[in-house]
């Protein structure tokens, strides 16, 4: 079932290999079939090598039971549903430890924006999530994850699609999109830009981005009227 | 028209990726045929996996109006024009966002000239433009930002061919050269060269150059007198 | 004799060259057989290109004096013997010179616990060994820097396979594992803990993390109630 | 004629470009044969790709006029001229911008002796020249930028073949051994433990090494007792 979705899942992850965020097991991404209420992930602890769309799991949205599959899902799972059942909007997410990101999220800082490449794809700051309390890593650790990742989304007050990713703290980011392929190029894009705003406040700890250009670059990209690109 | 153009502009911009200083559809470079009064530039948001000469857009310099080409032109096309009509000794123009380039740029500071590597290219500091102001942004923003560019180089009262490069403020740099390929090759030397400053300023916040070494190195390589390479 | 493990040992010191963790000779992985009380190791000083399973070194963990091969064991045997000896569990060494892992070790600094990446592999930071005295570096150096590990190993009073590798002060890393390939693996995730500890420190002197989340990142992936990965 | 040494002196130049410490058309390196009195180096600005032995320069060493070749030898070539008139002992030379090494030389600061993995090549700190006066850089700077460089050795006081390299203020580092493939393989070493100075550096300040050790390893691999690789 979900030929094509497990297609796209699998090539997905094995991007996040090619592109140099993740190395052995780690990472994961979803994608999610809206209208049958399934979530197709990659199974956890399995070597990227030789991966197959064939070892995707199936999850039940609703329940998170396992549907198809030969694998256990990866742990991060739960993470991945509480934000499938929030938003609506989104149609994939992929977690990385990708070095320059993680170092914010271990920093414990929001990832600021401070350009256009920034600009170009996360309108405003990428947050960092409060630190769970021991409550919440004791019991249901990765649901509360993504009840986190909520409520820091939920302070912003924006579409998640307009900033799509934040980090976790002293874990790593998550980002997502209109499917398991975009969510992998915001994670990508988030990586770089964090490299790029550790450089920039090594240069100069008062770095900035004046709002208009901020505004001016997500629009012009993503805006009513925007310009970049084909039709 | 204009197939040997459009071949080389479309080699430029494939050198890149392979130089490792564009991802994605980041960057564009173009190229310039002076008698004809035509610019051949990268088409806007296209990947490079399998982009041809064909792919190329023919723009008429005087109106900035396509000529030929089957997508629209970068979007940053109007600052392209703007270095083009204001200095006919300009025959290549390449952005990227490179990473060391653009954390100058984020960081509103010049790459200072700290060694010959710099010297051999850049005679003196490759000055990042001062912010462009709301109104400049809001109308006309790409050719504005040409216009600080170029605010930016007259300021230095030099040939701009001397300081083949800048960065403009919270974005990224702009380089050029007497062809496309050369405006590449300056875009990798400036991301090289951001690179050293960046860990030499780590090092010592007080590194500087001397300028009569700075002097020698230039023209040793491109003044009057060069001796560096073949006749 | 010991053909597997010869096998076994040389594929485990490639993969240092892969991974991107040595350069040249430096570097060594061995492995040993309990039963036989047998240590296979990489010769000294010798290439990695063209290296096979017949190129490795097989010792006598009691005596440390060579049962086979036509080539000395690595300079640092000594320290590998040392651990072999104190800790039964340990079934594979590696050492490296990675840049990250050897900064901290220059820096006299633990690698400090700042994040989930960390804690997925290390219940604890990554110590720093003190220096060797000028007496423990004039006689039986190799075998003297094997006792100070195992004097900071004693110091932290845990299972050494709970926290699987030490750096060596003004030297590098040390890791094990079960067996040689997984000591190689927690190589090459030192390095990339390193390596996010050094920019996390670099964003923020007073990172740190809540001990809970180690403990909850280290027990799900290897305590008794473990949910990383397949059954 | 010397065609083994050119064949050698051009595998070198190549193997820089392999490990990644030049690119373009920057670093050069040349090697001597004593007894002809001839240096066979790099020509000057010609691109790596495609390059052969027959494109290699043969210069006399006394007068450093051009014995053989078609093309212009190596701006740098006096520099190399200098130091293998001064030392017998250097059959070598190489010289390169690596972007660590180099970022030191623009920060005007030797690379200190911080741990095992420098002490094994270089016996103490890679000194930084004192920077050229305005007189030596106008009149045979190339050849002067050895003296400075010799200047610096003999300060030392210690065979040139203890501390294998240099960096030049400003400029970049030059590397020397028995032979060609000796001198480079000494710049790629130097380009890491650059990096791992600066990176400690950023750790700790007051990063040190104790002389013992200094001593020790640089003994064990070099001293007449060495014992590290195969007799």
């Amino acid at each position: 079932m979900l030929e094509e979705l497990k297609k796209e899942v699998c090539a997905a992850n094995l991007e996040l290999v090619r592109r140099g965020v993740v190395i052995y097991t780690w990472g994961n991404v979803s994608g999610i079939d809206r209208e049958k209420g399934l979530v197709v992930i990659k199974p956890s602890g399995v070597d990227y090598a030789g991966m197959t769309p064939e070892d995707m799991v199936v999850l039940d949205l609703a329940t998170g039971s396992t549907v198809e599959g030969k694998w256990r899902p990866s742990s991060d799972t739960p993470t991945h549903l509480e934000l499938y059942r929030k938003y609506e909007s989104i149609g994939g997410i992929t977690h990385t430890h990708s070095v320059n990101a993680v170092s914010f999220a271990q920093a414990g800082m929001d990832i600021p924006a401070l350009g256009t490449t920034h600009a170009d794809y996360f309108w405003g700051a990428v947050p960092c999530t409060r630190a769970l309390s021991q409550e919440e890593v004791a019991g249901g650790y990765e649901a509360n994850t993504g009840k986190v990742i909520i409520e820091t989304i939920e302070a912003r007050k924006k579409d998640p699609l307009a900033v799509p990713g934040i980090i976790v703290k002293n874990h790593g980011p998550f980002t997502w999109g209109k499917n398991a392929g975009e969510s992998v190029y915001h994670a990508v894009v988030l990586e770089t830009v964090a490299e790029m705003a550790l450089k920039s406040l090594m240069l100069n700890r008062n770095s900035t981005l004046d709002q208009y250009v901020l505004d001016k670059h997500y629009e012009r990209k993503h805006g009513p009227n925007a310009y970049y690109g084909q039709r």
